[in-house]
């Protein structure tokens, strides 16, 4: 009756995607103390840090400041975002702090392409072969793709299952001329576009011609049904999110600022420990950890379960 | 592969779960012109008022002038709630702008029995076939039933689909017993407890032992599985669901004051028309209603969507 998984991998995205968008500015000590605070939960992956232009986004001028500022811990993986090789350049340096992986990143819509990737897709393939050549001098030649706007665009309007193979299948071919072994997709929902059968269709339309990638969701719940399209991804076996403390998150450039963001990391905890799926993570230091969020940013963040409360006290006092 | 309906009917609660838990006092003609904005949005059907004691829900003291203000709309029903013969004398005042059912009501936890009902569930069997007898005198045989806390309290922990279904027996027998024929079953998910699996494992034993019972769904999104076990209930075929615009709403005595309310109707409406379900709704409609549902309460609301905003400008801009 279904696929789904007994244990899955949430990435933790909720300060790269939290501390870019916030108007800030959030003190580098703040954004580490949370950081820290979540690897305490028992989350496996932690995205800490974007390197980035700071004129562009301004919140990310401590990257570097970030990630030599937290505590690493064991059994827990800290990962960083950039987009070219200035941004990677910055990340080698912290070769020993960071998991560094090598990424190819399109957008299936044009419009979004231009506005987030600054190119359109013709010019995004060209672009994104020279940063193969980049990353692979390196020795990270890129194991994983990103496709933004995968499910819908607020500049393009619908993207087709069809035309997000298309831009997949452009992707996948240059990942193949280049010697890159793509391992990893991640569907980005990002600006929740996506409906529980579109998540369907799009993961199975992928398995169905790669069956070898493995596939990984980044939803927003802009809309409200972020976890619900999460329970899509359960019941297609998708293994591996990601997600942010609190719902924090957003994308600077999507047109609809105040909007909510990521879904949150303790909702989608929740939801896999109440269906019985592990997720190696303590759901209440989780939710204490998005109070901590909270506090940071200094407003109410879109969480329900941060402001609904877990059922743990309930289950105790029973 | 899926018993997707392809229409769902929603009963808009709005008014009368967000008004009676609001600390107020929120102006009768706020809530008239709240409930004919939610009429004029192709809601079928909408619950308008409770006739309780104003001593016990202060909010809805004004139960009577609200009911009388309203606007009728043709095919829209206007239902009310009331828990005792004071209460159903009241509603009987407004035969012609009501649609009154009887109904039954138990809670499948005795914890939350004892609070919200003030009986354990042996009194309540008791109460309850009195209520049923003068129902029955006013020419209202009951024809509904309603199981509060179904899928788990704050106060009694977990429930399990066989407690639920041995209330459910209970109150079947009884009903079967004093001559009603029950059409209309609520399953209410009262303080956020459920999740897709208990979703599924209580509607289809349900379905299983009554198959001739319409099942509805009420639904909290106390901790963000809302939605989500909104379309657990659509893929096992459910076709009836409560909700409130904006996300108004929460159990007075359910003991987290603050928390999260019922589903966001527009969230609802939003999910089934992105899965080509019907609901009837003009989504751009419901969603200026719950602006205005804002507007009244004069706080942020919970719904995602009402800040997230809807895709039909960006289609029509695509």
């Amino acid at each position: 009756m279904t696929d789904l998984p007994t244990r899955i991998t949430i990435t933790e995205e909720g300060p790269r995607e939290g501390f870019q968008i916030e108007k800030g500015p959030i003190a580098t000590a703040d954004k580490i103390a949370l950081i820290d605070a979540l690897s305490a939960t028992g989350l496996s992956r932690i995205q800490v840090a974007s390197f980035v232009n700071p004129k562009l986004v301004p919140g990310w001028a401590d990257a570097a400041a970030v990630v030599a500022g937290i505590t690493p811990r064991a059994g827990c993986e800290y990962t960083a975002l950039w987009f070219n090789a200035r941004g990677l350049e910055q990340a080698l340096g912290f070769r020993e702090r960071l998991a560094l992986a090598g990424s190819i990143t399109f957008a299936a819509s044009e419009a979004f392409s231009q506005r987030n990737l600054n190119r359109d897709h013709a010019a995004q393939l060209v672009a994104q072969r020279e940063m193969i050549a980049v990353h692979q001098q390196a020795g990270l030649s890129p194991t994983r793709l990103s496709l933004q706007a995968a499910f819908g665009c607020n500049f393009g309007g619908e993207v087709s299952v069809a035309q997000a193979m298309a831009v997949l299948g452009d992707a996948m071919a240059l990942a193949a001329e280049t010697g890159c072994t793509i391992e990893k997709l991640s569907l980005a929902d990002s600006m929740g576009w996506a409906d529980p059968l579109h998540i369907e269709r799009l993961v199975g339309a992928v398995r169905a011609r790669w069956p070898e990638l493995g596939i990984s969701l980044h939803l927003h719940d802009t809309r409200g049904l972020g976890i619900a399209n999460a329970l899509a991804g359960l019941r297609m076996g998708v293994t591996m999110f990601d997600a942010a403390v609190a719902g924090l998150g957003g994308c600077p450039f999507a047109g609809h600022p105040g909007a909510p963001g990521n879904i949150a990391s303790e909702e989608l905890v929740f939801l896999a420990h109440e269906m019985g799926i592990e997720t190696g993570v303590d759901l209440d230091a989780l939710i204490a950890a998005a109070e901590l969020a909270e506090r940071i940013i200094g407003r109410p963040l879109p969480s329900n379960l941060l402001h609904g409360g877990t059922l743990s006290r309930f289950r105790k006092a029973a």
